[in-house]
């Protein structure tokens, strides 16, 4: 399949602001194309550009239409195939006002530049062959990277880590496939007993290689989303208070991610370098009012999400009704009791009563979220429960909600695979499986895709890149 | 004087992100001293860097301080003297994100650098004669303007039209003092007389000069800061109101200036390529009440402060009692008579009442600014009516008040000179004003200065420029 004519490519030359939004120093203004040079030149008081070489930069003056000096700019020259997108790229380094950078796309827009879509140096990049599509998704995550794990995550797949497994993948689906076409020639002459146990241990290593990349996932998705970490128990046991109290010391590194439910209020907060999200739910108790049942069977759900459990219990009442319930729903979770309101009642009772119930070996802290005491320790215990893989290591961690699906169809397609060898499928049959199996990991790379797909992609990245 | 003393250059190697604030595709982080290369070249993995050349681009790979791979990036030599600063500079061009931008600078910062201060790279460049200090300030006005009109005043200044001008006034001025010595040579000899019509002339010709700088201010002024335009009349006239029909159109163009009293109140709009400050003024009445009639002073004031006055009439009651006081403290300015409210009468008593009143000559316009009627056509009367100067000219235009009140002090100097010369003062005695004429010259420029004057000046810059 012929990747030029998937992404639609034009051959004409683009432009846009590349750097942050806003006033600053200086500004950065991209055009990439075919004729970058023609049209810069176009708007451009300085040495002729046709004459210079590539990675190199020059001082002069753009012009708007009229002729008039816009602004004093270095002009840097980078010429295809050496550049981000493979086309030949310019870019404008121009003094930071808002009004210059305006006034720059403008002008060169009236040269005969088009405005970059969203995305589209990256996707051109991607086009013209500089990275592949998993690559290309990184770059956008690189930007968006907030926390030390997410950015060396972002950075392994965009430097090729994760190509790189995706293409011994593939190999070894090839390989499969070149065995079992080796047992169609010899089909007549009963060599498949032989052959079949070389495939099959194959077919289980490559199902092992790709189970280890999905479930990879519920890390990957925790490290660039945030960590997930519930906040359950009963009605009145500070559970909000306690989300704002663990929020409160990083306040200027909180952002808000407005639920589509009314009742679970997330959160996130850096802590120790990792970004977690904290999920404030509905209190759960018995309860007939079927909103307030939706809203309870939300924190279920939750909980279901949540890579950590912050089971809050009131000292005051220590009402451990519901928590059977919670303490089923729980099982094999990151769970952590919290006794609350110690500004009230000390924990003697509760944390007795809570030791009957809890699994052995469950960290039970005393806090008060209202006069935030004893939070820090809180906040200590979480970070060292939630036990994120060590990143440092070089082993890839897949973090996109796309890749994540097509692993798992890929899984799916590879285990049928399995089930076929074991049942003494047909090998032309089997070839059917091997081939979805390569279709999915091709839809991660790119290599098989469609305009549909890259355009949802690149929508999500910022103008400029 | 030597300059490098005053303004206290160190030899070290600063750092900064000089792009806008926040994520984007792109940002930009600049080192500048004369370990630039050295220091980069630490946290550098990619071609060896001091065998590059001047103005050329290097793709690599950045490091933290525990050698693990920050991100790719592109990474711009200027040597010195030939960059910004007149120092060795580099440029490193990485991926957008805050995180990564934060670390860059943090890993230069351990491997040698010093953050760099607001606008100290530019003050690199003024105090390593790339630039004077005219030129200086001319750099911050081109990243802080917003309209074509400032920002065609703020290039010319910053690419030395300005800078020309003081030093052909210079020249003069130096002219004079050698025709004041020339006289105090001959001083026996009854030459005084044919020398000094000579120097007369001259003198007249520095104060016209010097004059028509200073006088400029206001203009400057108004397209720096915004068009003053005050919205007068008597209370309950719906000026704050109409302030608001004013705005409403351009509201994403609009930021809030909070005024320093209670009871005035301004904001700027774009219209028509400049910007517009309009302040909404106490409502005029006799009053006996202290307190209201400090807020009436502060409008009087506002007139005097406005290029244009708005005079908003409300038709239902066509009061102008206190017509004479206003339309004496507008005496010379471009007034505009605004008959308000015509959504709830028609506005022939209140017209023919004014008519009366009147300069001949003035616009008036009736409106509704509730019902926001006619507001446009206002707009484009206010506009016309504002009538600034033609910045496509090349006339110089001064825009900053410490050049202002330099120009004032230099224009007092020769005025004394002036007067000296008609009074037959001694040239020892001329030359003193001349001297000061030329200091208040030279505190412009920045050929003399002061640490402290520096400081003032730069701390208003943005960091990383």
């Amino acid at each position: 399949m012929n990747i030029t004519e998937l992404t639609s490519l034009t051959d004409d030359t683009i432009c846009a602001i590349s750097t942050p939004q806003g006033r600053g120093g200086i500004a950065v203004i991209r055009m990439s194309g075919p004729q970058a040079l023609e049209i810069v030149q176009r708007r451009w008081q300085g040495k002729n550009l046709a004459d210079m070489t590539s990675h190199t930069v020059h001082l002069g003056h753009l012009m708007d239409s009229h002729g008039e000096v816009l602004d004093q700019a270095l002009l840097t020259i980078y010429r295809a195939p050496n550049s981000f997108t493979g086309e030949d790229v310019v870019e404008l380094s121009c003094h930071g006002s808002t009004w210059i950078q305006q006034q720059v796309v403008q002008t060169l827009i009236d040269a005969g530049c088009r405005h970059a879509t969203a995305g589209e140096f990256t996707r051109r990049a991607f086009a013209n062959g500089r990275m592949d599509l998993s690559q290309a998704e990184a770059v956008a995550d690189v930007i968006e990277a907030q926390s030390r794990a997410a950015h060396h995550v972002a950075m392994n797949q965009m430097r090729g880590r994760y190509s790189d497994e995706l293409k011994g993948l593939r190999d070894k689906l090839l390989h499969f496939v070149a065995l079992i076409e080796l047992e169609l020639d010899f089909s007549e002459e009963d060599v498949t007993f032989a052959e079949r146990s070389e495939v099959t241990t194959l077919a289980h290593e490559i199902h092992d290689l790709i189970s280890r990349l999905a479930d990879s996932y519920r890390d990957g998705n925790a490290i660039r989303n945030g960590m997930p970490v519930a906040i359950v128990g009963q009605t009145n046991a500070g559970k909000s208070t306690l989300l704002n109290a663990l929020l409160r010391d990083d306040r200027a590194l909180v952002s808000n991610i407005h639920g589509t439910t009314r009742d679970t209020i997330e959160d996130t907060v850096m802590m120790g370098g990792t970004l977690y999200r904290f999920i404030d739910t509905a209190g759960i108790r018995q309860s007939n009012d079927a909103v307030e049942r939706m809203g309870i069977e939300r924190t279920w759900q939750a909980i279901d999400k949540a890579n950590v459990v912050l089971w809050v219990v009131d000292v005051t009442s220590a009402d451990t009704s519901m928590a059977h319930d919670i303490l089923t729903r729980c099982s094999g979770k990151a769970l952590i009791a919290i006794l609350n309101k110690t500004d009230l009642d000390d924990d003697v009772a509760a944390r007795s009563e809570l030791n009957h119930l809890l699994p052995e070996g469950t960290p039970v802290v005393a806090i008060s979220a209202k006069s935030e005491s004893d939070i820090e320790g809180l906040r200590d215990l979480i970070v060292k429960t939630a036990a994120l893989p060590d990143v440092n290591a070089d082993a890839v961690i897949v973090t996109n909600a796309r890749h994540y699906q097509a692993l798992t169809r890929a899984r799916d397609a590879i285990a049928r695979a399995i089930d076929g060898l074991d049942s003494g499928l047909s090998s032309d049959l089997l070839g059917q499986d091997i081939r979805e199996c390569l279709h999915w990991l091709g839809e991660i790379t790119g290599e098989i895709t469609t305009d549909h797909i890259l355009g949802e992609i690149f929508a999500h990245f910022c103008v400029g890149k």
